[in-house]
């Protein structure tokens, strides 16, 4: 029940991106620190030499491990008998590639940021390299580590839903409602650039969340899409909208909307299902609580921290009721459970079902393919387009 | 002020349908009741002759009032000097064409339930006859007669929310996630029962009440839409789940997603409504309150009753801010405003622009072509169907 | 299950008050009209006798029928064969009293707007006078008309909470946090005038809606209290907020808040009441939930409308779950009950369990002494101030 | 903007208290860690020697500096170069007293959990300790740590709400409901043992939060209060359960409820400041949004993150709007000023505006003083007790 491990135990960890100005990199740095089961002792923070090493010394990464380059990195960290065990991947999307494979080839473990990869070819690639190399590779989909996404996720296993019949998902927000990237917003700029961010705008960087929500919770897999795409904004390249029709594997069908543009949104995940005995609705916005109503019964306000709750998930949960926890408890459950797995596989250990909660190379590479039916789909007039789900 | 006129000024109301064990019957009497403005004084309740008697002595009517037949009142009271002066149409959706006719050849203005008819033709032949009757003909979509959904089309007209992009509507219950039909459920016979229901499940049911209110709210004009139907229980020959995607005459897109399956939703209708300069968020299972959020500035909850919001729609509101009104208030609008149609109809007046709000022969008509359309699109394996916009 | 009963059984109501300006008169009246149980044949709706006319001839009085004062329209009506059976009392406070002794004398059942009368010796006097005259006398504390409050009462009686520990209930509004009464706002003038509204500012206004709902829903008596009242604003004479400890006679303890200058709180009459077995928690601004939390079980959300609930109040609910009831439906619900009341009364019979639903003289005489210990207690430097329960 | 410093400049922390099986060292030590501030390297976590060297190891303390008593602990961290800097107290409330008198002694700083001390004598001879110390001694208010606390204290010191009328300040939670101690429950055991949590039971262990709340937010001092305190469950020495009303130094008043006992209240901790011209409304289970009405205007939903609210406090916040920051990120706001505190400190500085955020040893002690006097006005029958506020 201690989330707290010796510090000599704690996982060397290099990381890739996340320099000054970024935003992701602090997100995942504190998400490593929170449990104390890792070391951040190396890094290529920048492209940019001079901002890698000043970005170094801001997060107490010492001169001589500080690198001008991934390249680099991998291979003095390689040759170091302290060397980093796992490195975290937290470039704009069209570096996930290179990097991922440069690292798996000096032989660390990755976590990744999310989409895997800025094609479907090299997503492809990538994921029949991590299965030869053995390593572990963790995708951060990081709301699939919120405890009551996990909880509805283990309700659905449970049967307590019955047969799942729909999927309505969908996630919002509206920062992107102007021109940002004509201001020369360094978020904006390479989120709506095809040549960084890949094929997919919004429904790359938060249409995969929702998608991935979906089958992670649902544990149902989508065998096709119908997807309609839109740029609002200006000569925007890439969309910033997207309505999908989804059908799954058991007959179920869905929808989801994701949107960049939508005024009033900060970051509005919801997912709602619904099944033939029941249905659960949650939103990223409120995520302590699930609400799980039986047909003809009250709906049920289901709470983290909750003694039945914690029963099945709280292993998860660091506070009691009431105390709320946030997208950064959620985050770090990526990474402690990442930590169990590495210990797991340090030790030839089959991972347990815990471990199997982190979005591996498979979610990764079902993400991409998502990106690649929706832009196949809307292109041809919003067409069908089947998954490959051999 | 006062919405209290003087008995001998109510005006003369006849129903058809709404007897014993009807559900709408009961909303369209008190919705008419509750202003004093219509006096109930003539009903063809049932087509069964007892119970049409039954139920005509339970709310009143005069025993040589209540007739065995729409035909026979049409006939009896267009003869009478203290005849009706207005009908409200309350059966299932199979008998508004013909019993709407009849009233209409008697000379009678008709308050009809939606959808408008069980065909698209049958209603495009009913709109030339209302339009060569100089009648009024009002169609109940109740909804817009919330005062903060009448709010939220001044707030779009007034240009509050800029150009719109996006519309996201939907309407989820849950009554129908079981075969209630096979129980004999008076209310889920019918509705299932293509015969009398007409080509349209649940996007009749309530898919038009949504589509009606994306259009009555955006003052824009769908222009083409591509709809997923599908029936998840039993043998049920019509829709009990849509996923609609829509396109506005401005350019905007949407999506309108309805179900009777959904579990935990018992009447769920939402709107959300963006443009580029701000959004719009309405429930009506909390509709007193209206959510408006300018890009960049803090949500707004604009509240029913409220100074600022009654300068423009307060002459509907009855009560002082929170007091809640709810749906029969709603309709009770719809009802008050055609009094005032009525009345201005009476003196050849025209109309001023608050009996606009009224939902009239064209939004029926509307509709029954979204309903055609949608089992269409399906039909077609989910293409893109055009509107009439002539 | 119809709410609809012959308009030849509709029972002939006169009104005292609710002339032009005045805000619950409609209220009276629509809430009498709701279910079609009553027939407003009579009115001294103003002590100005023009304005009187004015105002009956507004709501379809007759003008012969319509009165200069209510000393008149109490000889009058009784002399008439078709007189009126009941008078709604809607005055300002200090008239209760006189009207009320008026119309019991002349053999007219009453139903008196709250607070009772303007001083608790008038409340003895006409309680006892009632009593004595055998008729039957409502006063219209309307919020435990809602469905819901109900629904707890009932969940109280049945032991679902176990035994009562705690209430907390607390009514806060901000229209009087201005000196509104120095701008001659009508609703204002009065409601700050000792001489019209007795000796409660806030405490009686809504206060006594706070009290009464504590003991209607928890079936427990107030044994004594402690009360701290404040005038916020201007030289105003009354309290416009006011902190009250209160004990009930079972041991349980509470608190009861209310002010009328808690900026931003529009009508929040809120109610949590804590038993050893699970709370409750009501809010009047949403009042078709309630939310139930047994201990160390998840909260769960009661919907008025739901089949469960139904069953033991759902003959008040006259719209299936979802679709939302509000403030004039609760008003009307006491109608509705004391028509059942005066037709019980009419055959001499018992008053069914429904009936007692109906606040009697007994809690309008307990909403005085409420004000009367509270204006004590504080004067004395809130000390402790016992109930008269014997 | 980077809220990570080189690990070369980490601050050396000590804890006492906080082993196995406690709840808020783990609290504390994920707080510390959030920014990278803190490196934990000593410890007494238990005064079980055998648990205080499993706890230490556990959380990465090496083995020599972890000690059997805290008194050990002072002397050998004061002679070591690299000794500890800053000390966190983390005991049962009677220890708080004993230990910090020792660490201050020592020479090292202290971050203390709260209430200060179990008595108010203690407290105030650890206050002139601190003063003649020059250390820096926070108390972990945490509460007072989140953005949007912080935000409304802001406001409140802006003018934004004018000036303040009235203050509802609540805390509820239901964990004590039974009587948890005589199953032996830890948490409970010391909580409900006056010789470990002092003369306040639930107004210590939440009443001073509540308390602390409402004067860190509104800036006032209370002058005077006069409590009701009750244990409801078995024979619990202690109160679960206090109705407390206070008056402030610039003639608001207020009042404080605080609960262990209300069925369905996980954590709910909800503070409502109301002005001459506007309302504040923020509760802790739903932290990011603070509500705020002027009066006459609609409610706004202020969100952490969102640009208007960065400017002021936006510094606090870790995430964009819309990524929930929860209980730990605002416990570690505590820790991260305390950190820039100290480190001012180091400088001979002045400390910040931002630093005066931290609750030092004058909250600790007023804390105290609120539990004295509660204590004082329920043993003489609920009388009025005045603060020294000299």
């Amino acid at each position: 029940m201690t989330y707290n491990k010796p510090s000599n135990s704690r996982i060397r960890l290099g990381m890739v991106g996340g320099g000054q100005g970024a935003f992701i990199g602090d997100v995942h740095r504190i998400a490593a620190r929170l449990d104390d089961r890792y070391q951040l002792v190396a890094g290529a923070l920048s492209s940019d030499p001079a901002r890698s090493a000043a970005s170094a010394a801001d997060v107490g990464i010492a001169a001589d491990r500080s690198y001008d380059s991934f390249e680099q990195m991998a291979v003095a960290e390689a040759a170091r008998d302290d060397g980093i065990e796992v490195v975290a991947i937290v470039t704009p999307n069209h570096l996930h590639f290179p990097v991922a494979v440069a690292m798996l080839n000096a032989g660390f473990h990755v976590i990744c940021d999310k989409p895997l990869t800025s094609s479907l070819e090299e997503a492809e690639e990538l994921a029949a390299l991590v299965k030869s190399s053995g390593l572990v590779f963790a995708v951060t989909y990081n709301y699939s580590g919120y405890p009551m996404v996990r909880q509805a996720k283990q309700m659905v296993a449970d049967g307590e839903l019955g047969e799942i019949r729909l999927i309505q998902v969908e996630y919002a927000q509206d920062w992107l409602a102007t021109n940002l990237e004509e201001q020369e917003q360094k978020q904006a700029l390479w989120r709506t650039d095809p040549t960084k961010a890949g094929s997919g705008g919004c429904i790359g960087d938060i249409g995969t969340h929702a998608f991935q929500l979906a089958e992670f919770i649902s544990g149902l897999k989508t065998t096709e899409l119908l997807a309609d795409l839109t740029s609002f904004v200006g000569e925007r390249k890439l969309d910033d909208n997207a309505s999908i029709l989804l059908r799954f594997n058991n007959g179920a069908k869905g929808s989801l909307w994701c949107s960049q543009i939508a005024a009033g949104n900060e970051n509005t995940l919801r997912i709602r299902i619904y099944g033939d005995r029941a249905g659960l609705d949650w939103s990223q916005e409120n995520p302590n609580y699930l609400s799980f109503t039986q047909l003809g019964e009250s709906e049920q306000i289901l709470s983290r921290g909750n003694a039945s709750i914690s029963s099945s998930t709280g292993f998860i949960a660091r506070l009691p009721a009431g105390h709320p926890e946030g997208f950064l408890e959620a985050f770090a459950n990526i990474y402690r459970d990442v930590a169990d797995q590495l210990v797991a596989h340090g030790h030839n250990q089959h991972t347990d079902s815990d471990v199997l909660l982190v979005p591996g190379i498979d979610q990764g590479l079902r993400g991409m393919e998502f990106i690649d039916k929706a832009v196949q789909s809307n292109a041809l007039g919003n067409k069908w387009q089947k998954f490959n789900n051999e």
